[in-house]
């Protein structure tokens, strides 16, 4: 099946590229409410699905335990920027559980924020995993480990019951069953599996309006979606999208995106999830795609479409900031 | 028409991204060697024509009138990498015609290389107009203006004297004409126009073998490809495609990288000349597209084909250095 093209960049009056791909919105019942492309085809949703591994965190009490802030729980689903105050939060959260920066097994990476990566080198210093975007979920892998009576060593190992635990969840949010066929290697590290654009979609729908899940898991996902609309920055960083946004529309959007072209999302007020990949795993087709969502299906005030308008139809500056082109929805979603 | 996939993303055993994209190539007759996708649609050709760009400069004895070195060539069609060699290199292009840094309307952006950028973050300087990846083209226009006793300032407007030549360099390569309709604004300001992707790989056809062009455009093209090979640090930077294969095959590959997936080539020995473009503008997928078509047409010894091999089929590794899944040619590629 060809995906149909959903995103287009222009420059002049030429359309100069171009991209394809599949978007699934469901309502809370698990009814399709708008579908574009192949949303059975399973993709890894990457660090969409950071909101669903943390479940185990809070359910297992292991949050509780170590009394973690808003803002550490915005980390633990957060692809942050690895600013400073993002990279002294993890070593917070490692603190509490009375571990350190050499727990964790992600790696170290360069701050995803150029601006913030050359701050850092212009102050002598290397990244540490802590400035790893992914540090956060780490941390709170670490913390549930210890809060299970786990050595937190191997926890990115699929065998390890940290990640097991994540799995379940992820099995349980939606509604599917994850083998060994459907698993590759993250970018940090731990197991990601793919699971249908359409499945996804509906777990956040069930993230979203709490219907369908146990009222432990109730609770686990409002406390999440209740900690990033209350600490955005933690969840991304300056100007980026996640954060941008859900200071916008506060607990009206829960938004994650995920490495190559994926996005999710719940609206809760109208109970609907969001998940949707771009083919060729373009973050800002992914981006465009998402802010045309919202767009579509969230009533807006005029404050908020002023807000998100630039974002659906972004305008494309040279090095001299002249506009030169746009990034604009296309097809389906035009 | 819908263009094929041509390289595939995979993570494990699933495919996680898929980009399509047209290449064309075309020999020294004119004749098509191998087409897939759409060759007629025009696109911008980016920074893979500046060679052609740079044509006026030598047939106008702006090259001589300055004396210009095989590096400053080669920084004439670069899209380099920032690095301090070729900052220099641009001043001492601008110098010899009495100009300086000011002159130059591309605008000023941090070193396309990461490491550059931070390390010149961490000296405490800023970027300048220098540090531009074209700032070797915008230099080698200020000499053409000079030596033309055009008045530089406004170089970058389509009708701007050098404009006007570098325009009708690009007509004659590609024996096309190119009208307001199709111009856009490119990233440096100046104008980019829309040619068939065919077009493009027949103008890179002649511009390897001198087949159709005057001797003075023979000796000129000649120059280009003689200096980029012997300076082929000058034309992009270090760990960057084009400067490792160039370094690799010396006269027998000439490759320009353009923005938003082009890619153009020639091939002297063969009479070949190449042009690609991937759909979605991705830079990894029309890099592997090249190498796989490098690897199609040339012979190659052991040693060349063990250089190009990982260019061919990436692997992909995650932050821990992890062979977690690779980029590799699909579809009539594969």
């Amino acid at each position: 099946m060809n995906n149909p093209v959903l995103v287009e960049i222009t420059r002049g009056a030429v359309v100069e590229s171009r991209h394809r791909g599949a978007v699934a919105v469901v309502d809370a019942s698990g009814a399709t409410v708008f579908s574009v492309g192949d949303v059975a085809r399973p993709v890894f949703p990457r660090s969409a699905v950071k909101a669903f591994q943390a479940l185990p965190l809070i359910e297992s009490g292991a949050a509780d335990r170590y009394n973690l802030s808003a803002s550490e729980l915005a980390l633990a689903v957060a692809s942050h920027s690895g600013e400073p105050r993002h990279a002294d939060l993890a070593a917070g959260v490692l603190a509490k559980a009375g571990r350190d920066v050499n727990c964790l097994e992600c790696g170290a990476h360069w701050p995803l924020n150029e601006e913030v990566a050359r701050d850092l080198a212009a102050s002598g210093a290397k990244p540490s995993a802590l400035h790893n975007n992914c540090s956060g979920k780490h941390a709170a892998f670490v913390c549930l480990a210890c809060h299970l009576g786990e050595d937190p060593a191997g926890y990115v190992q699929a065998e390890h019951r940290v990640q097991r635990e994540v799995k379940a969840a992820l099995e349980s949010m939606t509604g599917t069953t994850l083998g060994d066929d459907m698993r590759g290697t993250d970018g940090c590290a731990i197991p990601t599996y793919a699971i249908p654009i359409a499945a996804l979609a509906a777990g956040f729908a069930r993230f979203g309006s709490g219907v369908g899940m146990d009222q432990d898991r109730v609770r686990a996902a409002s406390r999440i979606r209740a900690a990033v609309a209350a600490q955005p920055w933690a969840v991304a960083g300056k100007d980026r999208l996640d954060t941008v946004l859900m200071e916008l529309f506060g607990q009206r959007v829960f938004m994650k995106t995920g490495a190559e072209g994926v996005y999710c999302a719940a609206l809760p007020e109208l109970g609907l999830g969001i998940a949707l990949k771009v083919d060729d795993g373009a973050k800002r087709a992914a981006e465009c795609i998402m802010a045309a969502l919202l767009g579509r299906y969230l009533e807006l005030s005029d404050a908020e479409h002023a807000g998100l308008e630039p974002h659906v139809r972004q305008t494309q500056r040279n090095w001299n900031g002249a506009d030169v082109g746009a990034t604009r929805p296309a097809g389906a979603l035009a």
